[in-house]
Formats: structure tokens, sequence, C-alpha cells
């Protein structure tokens, strides 16, 4: 487990201001996020989606990076070409020897997110960055996301790796806040590399984390329009437990529609405005100690 | 001043959805905005757009609407054509004799403008309309915003009427919070319609308002990319006051920039998505109390 190579990816979406307008700072100012010990690059994945302020062109290139899709020649989208490039420069995917050992990919939510980290792998060099980050800022929340199409995620390209997200923000809106933390957050990911081989045994060996268990959609009519939004009870309280009999969606007209499952899970990425079009309203998680 | 016909327009931007909600719901269910006295139309205006999660196609609708554009044979694009149907709808806008009487024109912003209205006419209903409202929502802030493009507005094609503008909501998210109180304040306009009679000349002329001043675009390279934000202690301040020497942006390096302008002036429309691509970081107004 060595740290030879990190990239740092903003604009992986478009529209998610933060990591775009970081990547871009940082790609004309490359002294803040150089370390002793490794090579940092600093990649800006889609500027046309940036330039059109949109998540994409033509597909979501955070879902696009699947072995299945990069090795497939007759994938030729705007996005499919993005994530073969990307590949070339932090994979090979199907390699041992990649070129990159670590991937951070920024990224900004509309939910009430806070500073959280999107996980998807099980590589040892992630949890250990996991672990302690999570220990280095109190508020950051680890949601660790398997079970969707997470192998087409852009952090799947190198070794190890995984995703910031920050929120509340709209799409297309650079807020301060998130900005700073976001950058914060990543300075002491890379001061950890940097140190790697002298802290790596003391990183405690377990961490709390969201693990996931099931999306849940909007009511929807027949053609697929929404029925129903999240409820104004529920909005905003990503990270928070929800139990049964309380309002989760209202109904257009105002009727509450209230929740059935089973208790003890936890609400994330309520009202995602990008996750509109790929069906789900919020993630339910459980809250469990990961020890790795 | 009679009112025989009002139109409630959502959709304007097809990624406002508290507007396109509501409209889609009425559209099915007319009994909600029916009124005795007068006839209430209610009117989707930008379909693709909404299919499409973005504002407009080819150009702003909400500036569209001018009486040179509308006449003008050549302007053929998606919103030209909209627009020209809309003034068919509601106008005709160079005609005293007009298909509407008010204009209920729907809108999110990504600002934090809580429950507002935006007025750009002189018309006494719309000033009556607006101080009824004034003194029935203790929370509802007015902005007279003459000096933009107001004559390109959707609610300029009619003999009276002003935009709702509801946030602080992301693109492309349905808040049921802010769903709720613009069908409440939407009803209480009706309401005051169909008494209008009644409550006209018991109906105080003078009413608290927030007039616009300048526009203050970002700080911008020669390329026009942004080189600062709002700075984290003016996001979210919107209907503040700002004084000398407060910051009010901070560079993408984070360095702060006060503000130098005079003082007593308040701040709108902070860090609003769809006016990066205008030039504008936030409007600047002076609180008066308007007579009229």
């Amino acid at each position: 487990m060595s740290i030879k190579n990190v990239a740092i990816v903003g604009g992986t979406h478009g529209n998610e201001f933060t990591g775009s307008y970081l990547a871009k700072f940082w790609q004309k100012n490359l002294n803040f996020v150089n370390r002793e010990g490794f090579e940092t690059k600093v990649i800006f994945a889609n500027q046309k989606a940036f330039e059109n302020v949109s998540r994409y062109l033509d597909r979501d290139l955070n879902r696009s990076c699947s072995l299945l899709d990069i090795n497939n020649p007759d994938k030729n989208s705007h996005e499919d070409k993005l994530a073969i490039e990307l590949n070339r420069q932090i994979g090979p995917k199907d390699d041992r020897d990649k070129n990159c050992d670590f991937v951070i990919d920024l990224h900004t939510t509309t939910a009430n997110m806070g500073l959280s980290l999107v996980v998807s792998d099980e590589s040892e060099l992630t949890w250990l960055s996991v672990s302690y980050l999570a220990r280095e800022f109190k508020e950051l929340k680890v949601y660790r996301w398997l079970g969707d199409e997470e192998d087409g995620y852009v952090n799947s390209l190198g070794s190890a790796g995984f995703a910031i997200e920050v929120g509340a923000v709209p799409q297309g809106v650079l807020r301060a806040d998130l900005y700073l933390k976001t950058k914060e957050l990543v300075y002491k990911l890379l001061d950890f590399f940097e140190k790697f081989e002298e802290l790596k045994d003391s990183v405690k060996r377990d961490v709390i984390i969201y693990d996931h268990v099931a999306l849940v959609d909007y009511p929807r009519d027949a053609k697929g329009e929404l029925t129903a939004m999240v409820h104004k009870d529920r909005q905003g309280r990503d990270f928070q437990k929800i139990r049964e009999g309380e309002p989760i969606f209202m109904t257009l007209d105002g009727e509450s529609i209230n929740y059935t499952g089973i208790e003890k899970l936890y609400t994330l990425f309520i009202n995602e405005a990008a996750y509109y079009e790929k069906g789900f309203a919020m993630c339910l998680a459980k809250k469990i100690e990961h020890r790795f």
C-alpha cells in the first residue's frame, strides 16, 4: 500500500460548482495541492457540461465508468469518451498497475448532506482515509453506497478513493461555506497522505457509517409524473432517523403520506435534484460501526 | 377597474418546480382556483423546458415578452413562439382591451427571498393587490424591479400583475413548504379579487417596498469566469441591509472583498443560479414607503 499518485477530480457534474471552481483554482495554483512524496493531478472532468451548467450532456459521467462501458467500442457519447479518457489518466480500471492510487471526486448535492463522503469500495487505503478524516472532522458523515451503479463511478477507476458530497446547495450555485469546507477536507487528506507511513498504524480501524439499504421513489402517476413531494417535516433531515408513522411525502393536494417501513433506518440524499430522473426521492441507510 | 379574467402562469421557467407543479395540479383541479365573478385560466407556459428541467431552451421566456419581440416576425425561437402564444392568451400587449386583467406568474429562486413579490408595473390594480397581500402575510416582501428588462416579463402582457418569487430552493427541486406558501398566497389573492368591489376602498394605499437601485456582478477575469463568490457572511441575507466595509465577496483563494457602496441599501436575489449568466450576483435596493 503506497501512495504515489493522487487525482483530484472536479466538474464531474458540470452544474456542481464547488468541485468545479476548486479544480479550476487548483489547476492554476498547484502549489496548494502539491505535497512531498507523491504527485497530485487535478482533473477537470467535464468542461462542456460546466459551460452548459448541466450535470451532463449525454449521460451521467459518474455512472459511465464501469468496465463494461469503458471497454465497449460502441459507446461514443460525450461522456463515454470522457470516461475512457479518465480511465487513461486514472486507471486502467482492469489493471492492477494503475496511474492513480487515490481518487478524490468532488461533488455537491441539493440535499442537506452537510460535509459527507460517499464510499463505494472496500480497499484498505480508502477506509484508513475515511477513518482518519472522520476523527479530524466531527461533522463529517460517511455513507457507504453499494447497490446503486457504483461500478460506474469516476472514483472506481483508481485503486482507492471516494466522492466528497457537500450540501445543501443548488445546482449552478457556488456557496463560499461549502467551498471552504471541501477545500479544508481535501487539504487534510493530502496532509494525511504526506505523512502516511508515519500515521497509518495509528489510524483506528473502525468508523461509524450509514450503510445503504434502499432507495425510495416519489409517488408518481402512470406517466411517471410526481403526485407527491417530500413532506416538509422530512425535508432537510438527512442522516436523521425515520420512524414508522412519520410523514415522508405530501401529495400535491396536501395529504400526508406516512412512512410504513421498518424502524431504525436513516434518510439521506433527500430531495436531490439530480435523482428525480433516476427515480428516487431519498436513500435509506442503517447506522453501523464498520470495522475493516 | 374591473376583474373579469385572471391568468395563473406556471412553468415559465421549466426548472422552477413550485409554479410548475401548482399549475399542473390546478389544471386538473380547476375548482381550487375558480371564484365567483371572474374567470381563472391556468397556463403551463413552457412544457418542453419543464421536461428538460431547464430554465428555457433557446432564450429566457420571462425576458421575451417585450412589444418589440412579440411583434417581430423574425423572432421564431422556441420561447419567441411561446411568448406570441402567451400574448394571444393574455394580451394583446399593445391593446387596451386585453384577454387578461391580472397575471400571476409563479417563480422560485435559489436566493433566500422567502415569500416575495416582484412588481414591475404601476397599475392601480397591481398595487392594491400588493398592499392587500402585504397586510395579510406579514412575512411577504415586495421588490419593485424597474430597470432590468421588465418590459419582457410574462406578466407585462396583461393589464396588471406580478411575479411571485419563493426561495431558497434549488432549480429542479420541489419543496413542500414553498409549494404550500405559494398556494396560500394565490388563494388569498383570488379571494381578494372575488370580493374586490367590497374591499377595494378599504385597502391602504401605501406599502413598504424594496425599490430597485442597482445590480452587482461577481468579480470576473478577462474571460468572464468568476474569480470570487458571494461571501459566506452575505449568503442568505436577502432583504437585509449591507453596510460600507462589510464583506460582500470572497475570492477563490479566500480573500474577502468588502462592500464600498453607499449605505442604507439592501441586498436581494443573492446568488441566484439563473443570474450567473445574466451577469449579476445580487440586486441592491432601497427600502421605501410606496404610496400610490
